[in-house]
């Protein structure tokens, strides 16, 4: 072995192997052109509902993320070391993690979509327009334990409407979610619909207003546990039988009409929560002109409703185990913990990952979609290229994504590559070839090749 | 003042105001409409020469990061405190800056895209095809001193092929450039190349190759100090009034055609350098079929040559006063710091944050970027949401970007929302309206107002 050689080795060996952080990915071609495939779809239906682009940075100060997301979310958030010599000014007595991070560390990166949001809309409260329409689209970042399905860097597709308390705008996302799912191809699904105050008038009923928090975060395992598990659970709670029997009562799936809002508007009790879901509830029905396909109310739906004050939605796909795909809600008053009160707003978020998961599962994704490259020019020799190039610019310019192959490489591994990419035809360039003007065109799905005249390729890829 | 305002009021002053952190930047709908319309663009040309888009994640271990970018890239590379109690195992007689912060932070934020590209490359091997075609578009961080122009995160547009040698990528991407600019509408730019082995050889021909380097940083500055300026640091270099005359005369700025190419060789000593650099510009020219309108041969271009082996490219708008907004070039060994020999590439990138103030400054942006919505239905009472609605629906499904105003205001305000977010067809509905199934279609614009018929809403706004 030369010295040469043994010296690449010896480098080679002494480098560590690459690698990526746990819990993140990178998305190659053909995975970006199927997530490609569903962010574009959501932004565009985004868009033909009035909705605007925003995007935020990713790092935001500390101040601002800190004690948005309760004590476990302030834990998983990603924080960045100051730069610089940032222990300088600092005593050593401070060397434990609690004392020292707000001192070595003021900004985080981003921990979901909609803290910022609020943070946009209060620094920009006298140039926004209200009702401010805007979704995002943009990675967020979470130090959580990476498991199947849960990573630290991913992506949320939001929609936000602030300024209005209009139910129209929860009529608007329910038509949302059914184009998108249907432009996806994913019919399989429910819209479950709840409201926080539903949830209130039955706990009120049940005369255990004292326990809302814990009911709601009982009941929002329903999935998980079971009826048995959640009626167990309400009985060590402390509840009696006619109690826990009220709020289970509540847990069934049934669906969005008129004739059962009205049974459940009979078995609520007459106070200000449940006039106040009712009245919501048959306005959203008056607003979808009583066309609920795919909606459901599902008394069972809490979702974090910490901050929903009014509808909650959900998305779940029903032909595949998975949990929910978009979810949302109504709040009163997002911006107030920035200080700008009285703005009432609601929001969905798209969850990218598990709809990729869903689509894969189901073969959703269309075949075309990882085509990169229509057609690949094949040089067999040097002079080749000069006759190529002006072809393919002229494919190009009517739109048809053409490579040229950058070396006379043998046919077969220029062919390999196109395979490789997916792409569907080649065309051959030999001496012959450019003496007759006579391409040779190869379709490599079905490995049939013609010649063709050299003027007549433009015409022929763009019938295709 | 009641004892609720003042709770607000005094919420809101203990509340310090929210802010971003310094170098980054919010995108609102306006600015981002422009920004997509940009990126849009570029991509659109990337993808039709047959680049395949990749995203790697935000964060990198820092071992892949750190040594890439020189002592001064470490310094500037954004850190990620470890997660969880990271002090834990740490003896506190680490408490300076530079011994501490490998223990504590294991990961940092991309600082560009071009490492991230050679870590995939190096870990995907096996499934990479190649000549490897990718493009990518993410931001990246940056440590810097904010300064006009210059942000702390920012967006990189890149392309690069991977695995040839062959100049038909430098061809490509001279035309890349053109169809970009071209479409994007600005027509005053130069794209500048030089090659590397062609400073060497002038660098050898003046007998100071020694100084390689320095001379480098130096012919690098031209474009700031000027003639007389770079003349003087190479006599404080210590070169002869002969040697440094012989490197001022590469600086000149000339037309890229064949007479230039063969005055240059008869002037270049007859080395290994001068040849390689003299039959890639050669064959490029040839590629390039002799159109060279745009490109000019700059001899002073080096672009931190540190990585570059080869063509070195550069676009430089010329009615603007600002730096380049492209650079690129050929690099022999990127995936070598990770292992992987003998891969040649040659990339470049977009300087999207720069292109969009001269896009700004020479007003280029179509004026109709910025219509979110195409059409505003105005509800004058409650009964015409249940209306509007359906005619909203029949609208977007004709893809034309529909809102219903969520409330029933008064028209002035649901115009001025109109007229903010650039809307220019409103649709009023009122009680008359309805009864007579003639809706007032404003133009917002003009100011003109008529009637149309329900059933004609469709064709008109198809028509426009």
């Amino acid at each position: 072995m030369p010295y040469f050689c043994n010296a690449i080795l010896i480098e080679t060996l002494s480098m560590s192997k690459p690698s990526i952080p746990r819990g993140t990915r990178d998305f190659g071609p053909k995975i970006m052109a199927k997530r490609k495939y569903i962010l574009n779809t959501i932004e565009k239906v985004y868009q033909s509902f009035g909705f605007m682009p925003l995007e935020t940075p990713s790092m935001e100060n500390l101040s601002t993320l800190t004690g948005k997301y309760g004590a476990e979310g302030d834990q998983l958030l990603f924080k960045i070391l100051n730069s610089g010599d940032y222990l300088k000014d600092i005593n050593s007595d401070k060397f434990d993690s609690k004392s020292l991070t707000p001192l070595i560390s003021e900004k985080g990166l981003r921990y979901d979509l909609t803290v910022p949001l609020a943070r946009y809309v209060v620094m920009n409260q006298n140039e926004v327009t209200f009702p401010f329409k805007r979704y995002q689209m943009q990675p967020v970042w979470r130090a959580d334990r990476p498991q199947k399905g849960r990573y630290r860097e991913f992506w949320q597709c939001d929609a936000d409407v602030l300024g209005t308390n209009s139910l129209l705008c929860e009529a608007d996302f329910i038509k949302i979610y059914r184009q998108v799912f249907s432009k996806l191809g994913l019919n399989d699904f429910e819209i479950r619909i709840n409201h926080r105050k539903l949830l209130e008038a039955v706990v009120e009923k049940a005369d255990v207003s004292v326990h809302f928090k814990t009911i709601t975060i009982i009941i929002d395992k329903a999935d998980k546990i079971g009826m048995d598990g959640v009626k167990n659970e309400l009985i060590a709670l402390g509840l009696n039988d006619v109690q826990s029997t009220i709020i289970l009562s509540l847990l069934n799936k049934q669906a969005f009409n008129a004739a059962n809002l009205e049974a459940i508007q009979h078995a609520l009790p007459d106070t200000e929560n449940a006039k106040k879901a009712m009245s919501d509830l048959n306005q959203l029905l008056n607003l979808l002109d009583q066309k609920t396909d795919f909606v459901y109310l599902d008394g069972s739906l809490a979702r974090g409703l910490d901050y929903y004050t009014g509808c909650i939605l959900e998305v779940v796909p029903t032909s595949v185990q998975m949990g929910s795909i978009s979810g949302g809600g109504r709040y009163d008053d997002l911006t107030g913990i920035f200080g700008l009160k009285g703005i009432s707003g609601i929001g969905i978020s798209f969850g990218i990952d598990r709809i990729y998961d869903v689509m894969e599962e189901l073969n959703l994704f269309p075949t075309d979609g990882t085509n990169f490259t229509d057609v690949l020019f094949c040089c067999m020799d040097e002079s080749a290229f000069a006759y190529s190039l002006p072809l393919a610019d002229e494919l190009r310019l009517n739109g048809i994504k053409t490579e040229v192959y950058p070396d006379t490489s043998k046919l077969k591994k220029q062919l390999d590559y196109a395979n490789a990419k997916n792409i569907l035809w080649a065309v051959i360039v030999g001496e012959n070839e450019m003496k007759n003007n006579q391409l040779a065109l190869k379709n490599l799905l079905t490995g049939e090749q013609e010649l063709i005249d050299k003027m007549a390729l433009t015409v022929f890829f763009q019938k295709l």
